[in-house]
């Protein structure tokens, strides 16, 4: 595996040295070196958006820290949950008086960081309430939901929690529509190659040549299926398959579509997807209102993408097309 | 290779159901299968920018059009040119009275077909003056420029170009401005691993485990050197080597800086790549004024990035700062 990077111990700290010297004018240093926080944050008056995670998901998390989408992000170590101190950092770093919205995904180190930050924000007077995405619909059956990841589905999440804070909601409002987002959405990722982190320096799982894995989690967790590679046209179908009868979407639903790479898939094979996405979901009767076809949740360079799903309401639609802009993800009001 | 395709034969068309299934609010078809045009062109009494190249380096090229970028482009099949017809039925849908800039890089079967597709625009009283971007340093020596081939500094060209084209300005003025960027720009590319033509199922060159080809073109072509791969301070240090002195850039110099993934690299490698760029350039009394790091100009699955640096005036500065919206690029005006 050839690689740009220089000591694989420190490709989170010399990214993060690149990220800030090309993102001046979005994103700004805090006191903790793994805490962002976006220019002019924090904002008085306002709820603050806050999320962490692992490292070599860019543009997760630090790409979505801008205008009208995250104010501060905790960074960790590839594939490793930031500290509670991070977490408990970036709350403080959002905080405009109005309380923060946490909003992370569904990880074992994530939980257990985050209820710690956030016991330690509350000895301090802050108000820190959160939403624990789980959109992954192939990650647990619909009977333990509590047990799901959170996958790319936390990016619309972020969007439409953002959108409702820059309008001046209250925290209890925020939480609401963050939560609403995310109950509203289903996600399915499909795994053609494995990824290797720097560290490592091999991958801690196996693709073989011919073969996918469905229901895949962005650090390689098994999936619920390996198989020979279909067509992208039986692909689509398939992750459809997961995820409509999950919540379930149905002839009516007006909704956002999300396909993400895993890191390394060109972005031409994300588009013949997205075709064959489009194409099943209007032969339901469910209408695409917008969609969003690019990198946006990746794994370093695992091959293969991830289909998220999310009913709009005409709310969720509102939000999700008010302005942002930030390193993963912009949205001019054009569209 | 695993890949989310149908038919190898047919990726080009099936990604063109997907790029025009997502983004209705900014291409459009046009007559012919392989041109897309920009939403509400022709503008009447502008200067019409059109580019075209071969597919599998989205989103090069097709994901430059939109306002504020190009106004149609012609697509070739995967690595190759497109037809002279093709480049003919672009010209047209592009042509806002006042003639159009056809603006490209420099390959022998798009400089054939451009130069075809011009004579046959010509005999119908259209008339089409051409750039041809030859900003790759490592391709032949300063003394051949005109061999050398264009890559992604052909974005830079594109958006300065239609800039100007939108705010009036006339054929010549677009031409002028469309050379000044180019000739003022300088890539090389490095590439640590080979991709794959789907239609080929295997890789046309390779390139070993623990080596890099530096210099390498957006197709494979052989670089200047095939050596032990390098740090990421190295390599940056070794592509600014390439660069630098051959335009030369000097101390006191503004610049853009545009980082370009090859396909696969994780963003996270692109970021490191840049902080070292933007380290040394400074060390070198060169200040970068504005930089763009991301996928912008592919092949395929390729490992590998590439650096482009373009001398700014304060015309091109406003130029490329000027707003825009495309799938691969997007200024909003507030960076």
């Amino acid at each position: 595996m050839n690689r740009i990077i220089n000591d694989p111990d420190e490709v989170v700290e010399d990214a993060l040295a690149g990220i800030t010297a090309a993102h001046a004018d979005l994103l700004a240093k805090t006191g903790h070196p793994r805490v962002m926080r976006a220019v002019g944050v924090p904002r008085h008056g306002r709820v603050g958006i806050v999320t962490g995670g692992g490292s070599g998901h860019e543009p997760a998390f630090v790409g979505y820290v801008g205008p009208g989408l995250l104010d501060a992000v905790a960074m960790g170590e590839v594939f490793a949950s930031p500290t509670a101190r991070a977490f408990q950092h970036a709350f403080k770093a959002a905080d405009g008086g109005r309380g923060v919205a946490c909003l992370y995904g569904n990880y074992a180190g994530d939980n257990m960081n985050v209820k710690m930050a956030v016991k330690l924000a509350d000895r301090e007077g802050l108000t820190v309430k959160t939403v624990v995405a789980n959109d992954d619909a192939a990650s647990a059956p619909a009977s333990e939901r509590d047990k799901r990841r959170g996958v790319a589905g936390e990016i619309l999440m972020w969007k439409t929690a953002a959108a409702l804070a820059a309008e001046g909601a209250d925290l209890d409002a925020v939480i609401a529509v963050a939560r609403k987002t995310i109950e509203n959405t289903r996600s399915v990722g499909i795994g053609l190659s494995a990824c290797t982190i720097p560290a490592a320096g091999k991958p801690n799982f196996t693709i073989k040549d011919g073969e996918m894995e469905v229901g895949i989690g962005h650090h390689g967790e098994p999936g619920i299926a390996v198989m020979p590679t279909k067509s992208a046209r039986d692909m689509a179908a398939l992750m459809l398959d997961t995820i409509v009868p999950d919540l379930p979407f149905g002839r009516g639903d007006d909704v956002a579509v999300l396909i993400s790479g895993l890191g390394a898939t060109p972005l031409m094979e994300l588009y013949i997807l997205y075709a064959h996405v489009a194409e099943i979901l209007a032969a339901q009767g469910i209408r695409v209102r917008r969609r969003f076809v690019g990198n946006y949740f990746t794994s370093l360079e695992m091959m293969g993408a991830s289909v998220t799903v999310t009913r709009l309401d005409p709310e969720l639609d509102r939000l999700i097309g008010a302005p942002a802009r930030s390193i993963g993800f912009t949205v001019t009001g054009d569209e």
